[in-house]
């Protein structure tokens, strides 16, 4: 099979009509004047964001999760995606068609549709890059610069499973199921980044660590957060001290939670949504004027404030 | 420098109003319905589409005009596009900024901006992932399945000339240099391709050779080529065959001349638009009732039908 007989047969049959059965050589959308359309594009590359031994469709639904948690922390509903795959020519048979089988499955739960892309060969590492688009109403978008000094610091879910089941990848205890699962299979919180709109006034997916997705909400609001270490929800690993665990919410990566902010007066509509949706929400600080520093620990730990950086 | 540093020194500021600053998960893009948005991805990835030692402006260069390429096939005018760079740490510091500058200089030149994208490191190869937008009125674009039987096939510019700029990449004969130039800069014809509205019913890029191009047409269309192998425009190299020169115009890539279909009716037209825009259009067939083949030499020349493929 050559790349027009695999995008044929394996592609074409997740695309929509904007896609015109990928004969063009681009997608044609028509546009919607009462809706901003949210863009975004995350890459995940062989060997720095998936070890490669993976099940494809386990990396394929990862790609697309990711790029759904940006959709997510805009409050945007995603509606189609741009794909972009780089493998080995000798991969290729064994690797296109679960990929595009964990495609098809994702594509089922969240409710969207591929619209086109590119699928080449590469000499050593598999690379996969999606853009997806997403819709809200005219300027209703979630930024990342909108909390106001008083505001609220919440983050949905618990934080820290997912480098947690990285790092322990290769054990077969039972404990790091939970972690091992989160880590290859985040889950985007699309249906509660929409509940958030007019609530949150600023809102981040936690890819990089609550440290450092908390000091970009908190540099582009230009106030301080102080964050309240004993409140961050962490889970419950017999094995390991608390304390690593709490560097792991607080610098690992991958947990694709949503941490946001919004004004003390939502707080009884935040604790009906939380259990309305079956979602933990937790306070776990509080938006300050800007004095030095972005983020402050509130017990004055002495902990660092920098995660994981590409360069 | 980290990630964070170089998105803020080095893309910032080819961004345009949609992108925010780059300070949101996702770019924001007011919809106008009166358009269509018409989107196309391409990656380029080292060692598969440029060798990793061209200087980065060329190798950048490269990437927004493939994608430029796929715009002026639509009879699209660009408007903004998003970047994904992967490349390994060690690279960053040399490469990123010398990326930006070529981003920079061709931003100018067709005049489009960036609105996001992601930055990442690699463990070997360089790759870069572009999604590029352009706009059309609504149902303008031009598709590739619009061929009627009796029309006439036409080509821009000269072809060939690429693929024996990469085969004599590392000669120092002048006579290349045009060649090598072709190879490592292509010229998108975007505002041909606009001019072409109303006037092309089907239209490609010759990105992998005249014939594998070309049968895409006619497949589409479900009607054959006949083409005339006598008046494929080709250049003049002394030192090489011009069945070789032929060979690499049916079958080398990376030309990015337009590729199209129109009724006889518009000949006279096509003329004075060549003359207009300096830009040579030759007619180098016909389209006719499928028959057996979508592609027949009008010589019965027993060439083979294929170019390239990267699986």
């Amino acid at each position: 099979m050559n790349e027009f007989d695999y995008i044929e047969k394996y592609f074409n049959p997740l695309t929509n009509e904007f896609a015109g059965n990928l004969k063009n050589d681009a997608a044609i959308y028509n546009q919607r004047s009462s809706f901003d359309l949210i863009i975004s594009t995350d890459t995940l590359v062989e060997g720095i964001h998936f070890f490669g031994n993976e099940d494809p469709s386990i990396i394929a639904k990862k790609s697309l999760r990711v790029n759904l948690s940006d959709m997510a922390a805009m409050g945007a509903k995603p509606v189609f995606y741009n794909l972009s795959l780089s493998l080995p020519k000798e991969k290729a048979k064994l690797f296109i068609p679960k990929f595009a089988k964990g495609l098809e499955e994702d594509q089922e739960i969240f409710d969207l549709k591929l619209i086109g892309g590119d699928l080449t060969s590469s000499l050593k590492h598999i690379s996969i890059t999606i853009t997806i688009f997403g819709e809200t109403s005219n300027n209703q978008s979630i930024p990342r610069d909108g909390a106001q000094n008083g505001d609220i610091l919440y983050v949905s879910g618990i934080l820290g499973l997912s480098k947690i089941g990285l790092e322990n990848y290769n054990s077969d205890s039972k404990e790091f199921c939970e972690a091992k699962m989160k880590y290859l299979l985040p889950q985007p919180r699309v249906d509660l980044g929409i509940s958030l709109l007019n609530i949150a006034n600023s809102m981040i997916d936690v890819s990089d660590g609550l440290v450092q997705d908390g000091m970009h909400l908190a540099k582009n609001s230009n106030l301080s957060i102080e964050l309240n270490l004993s409140k961050v929800p962490i889970p419950k690993i017999n094995k390991i001290d608390r304390n690593i665990i709490l560097d792991s919410a607080l610098y690992g990566g991958d947990d694709y939670e949503l941490l946001f902010s919004c004004d003390p007066s939502h707080e009884a509509f935040i604790k009906k949504l939380s259990s309305k949706m079956n979602i933990k929400l937790t306070k776990i600080g509080k938006f300050r004027e800007f004095k030095n520093e972005f983020l402050k620990f509130k017990n004055n730990s002495s902990r660092p404030k920098r995660s994981f950086l590409h360069f």
